[in-house]
C-alpha cells in the first residue's frame, strides 16, 4: 500500500499548483463528515527547512498527507500524530518526554480540522477539540518512507561500518587534543564507531589517563575488575590476561550478558620482547563466515554458549552468561561478537548432536580470524592509548618475556556504547549544529 | 539419536553387574583400533557424590559413555572432553579459566585410552599422549541429557518465576538483617528473582541506604541520573518521575539498550495525600497477552520501538535505543519488558502499514496491565525500601499533592542482574555449601 503513496504527484503537475500559489483539493481530499480536511500553506516556507505546500486528511485511511515544497509527499497516521502532540499538556517540555498517557490515547482517532498556520506549521484539531501543532522539519524527519526511516536511523545510530583487514591504516589522533577540542573528540568517536579502532598518541606516562578519557565521554563502566584495571603479569592471576602468556583473539567479558561496548588500553610500559597487540574486524570476519561457511554462521548465531567467570577483584564474583558467539539482530545484521575461549564455560547447554557441529563451526570462525591477511598487528609504546569497539573487534596479544625490570603494564577501562553514542550525538550538535546530514 | 542412548540399561540388568562389582564389556565396547576403550571402577565411589561404574569409548561416534552407580548413563563427546581438560597446562587454575587455545584443539580427536582411577576419576589418554582426568561429580553435572541440562541451567540462572496479581503477599524482610545475615540476604535475592519484588522494612531515615544495600551485592550501576537519584517534585524536571504527576505503569530506562535489571527505592518521606505505588507482574501480563491476544503479543515482541532520553543530570545526555516492548529469547520465553510511555520516541521506525497494528497491540497490553485484578497497590512509608526486578515489573505511582512541607522523597539506585545473580550464587554457596539442588 505504502509504496504507491510514497510520491503523490509528478513534479510537472506540482509546478502548476506552485504557480497558482494554492493547491486545489484532490478528489480524495473532499471533506468528509463535514470536516475541513484540506489545508494549503498561506505563505512560502521560511528559513532553510522544508516547506509545506499542502496538508490533507485521508479520513478513511486515517492518514495525514503532507505535500512538501519539492513535490514529495509524506503520510502520517492520525494515531501517531495524536500520540506525539507537542503541546505542554501532552509533552513535559523540560524533559522532552511524553506526558500523554496511553490509556488516554484514542488509537482510532479521527481529525476534526487540518490547517497550515502562518508560520507553516500543520495544525490539527481533534474531535475532542484538543489541538496540536507540528513543525515541518520535525514532521519531515519522522516521515515513514523507507528512505526517510533509514536516514533517520543512520543519523541516530551510525550503523554503517568500514570493514578492514591486516592492511588497516589505523586512525590516529592526539590524546590531549581529543580531551580539549570538540572537533577532535568528534573525529575520534566517529572513527571509533565506523572503523572500530582508534589510536591516541601522547598520553601522559602515569595511571589515570583512561579515567580522564572516560570523563570526556561521561563515565566509565565499573565491573568486577574495578573502575580501571592493570594488565600485568600477576601471581595467582584471576584472569588469563594477567599473565605473560599469549592471548588468542577474543572479545572482553562475554561472561556478562551485556559485555562492555568500548575498551580503552593505555600503555605505561611495554615488554622488551614480545607483547605485540593483534586486532581483527569481527564484523568483517562474521560476514566472510556467512559467505564461505553459511552453516557455521547459522550455528554460531543461533546457539547460545555459556560463559563463566569466578574469582575476586573489586569484590568476589561468580558470573555466568549465555551468549551467541555471533549476535545478529532481527534484520540479520551482525551486531556483536561474544567470544573469549578462556571464559567459555565447560557447561555446554546443547543437545548432544549439536556439540560437534558447534565445535566445527567455532573452529572455522577461529581459523578465519587467525589468517594473517585478516590480523592487524601493532606494538604499543608507552604513551599510546588504543580505543576500540569491544562488540566488534577481537583482540589478542603475543606472549612476552616477563622480567623483574621493565614490567609490561597497560591500564584499561570499559564504557558502554549507549554512553559513547550519547556523547557523539552531543559533540555532533556542538560542532555542526543540528547535524542532521552528518551521519554518513 | 540422543533419546535412545539416554539410559543405557534397565535398573534390573545393572543390579546383576553391581553384584559382580565389575562391568563386563558390552559388544559395543570391544576395543577398536587396538586401543583400550573400556574401563571399570576398581573401587566403589567414596563420599556423597556420584560413583562411576564403568566408562567406555564409543570410538565411531567419538563419545565417552559413563555408566553411573545408579544405573543411568551419560555420554560426552571426545572433543568436549579434550576442550575441557582440567590439567594445569590446559586450565589456568587461579582463574578457573581455559588456557588451551582453540587453534590447538583437534575438533575431531579420538582417544587412546580410557581408565578409571583409584579415586573414581575418569582418566583419558589422548592420541598425542596428553592425559586428562575428570571428577565424577564434575562430569555428572555437565551431562548432556535434556533433564541434566535443564537442572544445570536452573541452578545457574534461576529462571523459574512465580506469577502474581493484585493479591500478592509481598515478601518482606528486615533491612538490617539483610545487610548483616547471609541467610536473610539469600532469602531476599531468591525472592527477588522468583517473585520479582521484595520489601525491606526498617531502613534508617537518611540518604545513602540504597548505596549501602548495593554494596551488599557488589556495586550499583551508574547512569546519567547519577549513582543514586532523588525522586522528588523538582522545578524544570528532566524526567516525568521528578514531578508530582501520575506515573503510568512503566519499566525504567528502556532508552538504554540494556536497561537496569534491578531497582531499589527507599522512602525517606511520603506525601500527605496520594503517591501510592503500583506494581504489575510484566511476565505474567505478557503470558496473558500471548494467550488472549496472540497477534498483539507477536507484534510487541517482534517490532522494535525507539526510545529517547535527552537532558542533563550526572552530565548532559542524548540517549537513543531500539527495544522490543516484550523481549523474548530464542526459546520463546519472555525475558524483559521495555516500556515507558514517557520516553517512547516520536521517531517510530515502522513501515506505515504496521503503525496502526502497533498502537492497537500496545493498547491491548496496557489495558491488560491496568485491570484492577492485575495491579498490586501499596503505600511506602518512611523507612520502607522496595527492591524489584526492573526487567519484569511495570511500576507506577499515583499523583500526589506537592506542598511546601512534607515533601515526598524517595531515593533510588539501579543494579544489573548479572551482578545480583553473582552475589546470589556466592551467598548460596556460603549458606548451603555447593548448593547444587537449591535452585528451586
Amino acid at each position: 500500500m505504502f509504496s504507491s503513496l510514497a510520491r503523490c504527484a509528478s513534479r510537472g503537475a506540482l509546478q502548476v499548483l506552485k504557480g497558482a500559489g494554492r493547491c486545489a483539493p484532490s478528489p480524495a481530499a473532499v471533506p468528509r463528515f463535514g470536516h475541513q480536511t484540506l489545508a494549503a500553506a498561506p505563505l512560502p516556507a521560511v528559513g532553510g527547512g522544508p516547506g509545506i505546500r499542502q496538508a490533507r486528511a485521508q479520513d478513511r485511511e486515517r492518514l495525514l498527507q503532507v505535500e512538501w515544497d519539492d513535490g514529495s509527499c509524506s503520510l502520517y497516521p492520525f494515531t501517531w500524530l495524536r500520540d506525539n502532540c507537542q503541546c505542554p499538556r501532552c509533552t513535559l517540555q523540560s524533559a522532552q518526554a511524553r506526558s500523554l498517557l496511553l490509556t488516554d490515547l484514542d488509537v482510532h482517532t479521527g481529525v476534526d480540522q487540518v490547517q497550515i498556520t502562518e508560520n507553516n506549521k500543520v495544525s490539527i484539531t481533534w474531535p475532542d477539540q484538543h489541538s496540536s501543532e507540528f513543525e515541518p522539519d520535525w514532521l519531515k524527519k519522522r516521515c515513514f518512507s523507507p528512505e526517510a526511516r533509514q536516514a533517520r536511523q543512520e543519523e541516530l545510530f551510525l550503523n554503517e561500518r568500514d570493514f578492514w583487514d591486516s592492511g588497516l591504516q589505523i586512525p590516529t589522533l592526539d590524546f590531549e587534543e581529543v580531551l580539549h577540542d570538540d572537533k577532535a573528540a568528534l573525529d575520534w568517536l566517529m572513527a571509533l564507531r565506523r572503523v572500530g579502532i582508534v589510536y591516541l598518541k601522547g598520553a601522559p606516562l602515569e595511571q589515570g589517563q583512561v579515567a580522564r578519557l572516560s570523563q570526556r565521554i561521561g563515565y566509565l563502566r565499573l565491573t568486577f575488575y574495578g573502575h580501571t584495571w592493570q594488565v600485568q603479569d600477576k601471581p595467582m592471576a584471576n584472569n588469563v590476561a594477567y599473565t605473560s602468556g599469549k592471548l588468542s583473539l577474543h572479545t572482553d567479558y562475554p561472561a556478562l550478558h551485556h559485555p562492555p561496548g568500548v575498551q580503552f588500553l593505555h600503555c605505561l610500559q611495554q615488554a622488551q620482547q614480545g607483547g605485540e597487540s593483534e586486532a581483527v574486524d569481527g564484523f568483517h570476519m562474521a560476514e566472510l563466515l556467512r559467505k564461505d561457511h553459511p552453516d557455521a554462521f547459522n550455528t554460531l548465531s543461533s546457539l547460545r554458549v555459556d560463559f563463566t567467570d569466578t574469582g575476586s577483584d573489586y569484590c568476589d564474583f561468580s558470573v555466568q552468561s549465555k551468549n551467541h558467539i555471533i549476535d545478529v539482530d532481527s534484520e540479520g545484521r551482525v551486531v556483536r561478537i561474544n567470544y573469549n575461549n578462556a571464559t567459555r564455560d565447560s557447561t555446554l547447554d546443547l543437545p548432544l548432536d549439536q556439540v560437534q557441529p558447534f565445535y566445527s563451526s567455532l573452529k572455522s570462525f577461529v581459523e578465519l580470524m587467525n589468517q594473517p591477511e585478516n590480523v592487524f598487528t601493532y606494538r604499543m609504546e608507552p604513551g599510546d592509548l588504543v580505543t576500540f569497539d569491544n562488540w566488534r573487534l577481537l583482540h589478542g596479544r603475543k606472549s612476552y618475556l616477563s622480567g623483574s625490570i621493565n614490567l609490561r603494564h597497560l591500564e584499561g577501562a570499559y564504557l558502554d556504547w549507549d554512553e559513547v553514542m550519547s556523547r557523539l550525538r552531543l559533540l555532533r550538535k556542538a560542532v555542526h549544529g543540528d547535524g542532521e546530514s552528518l551521519s554518513s
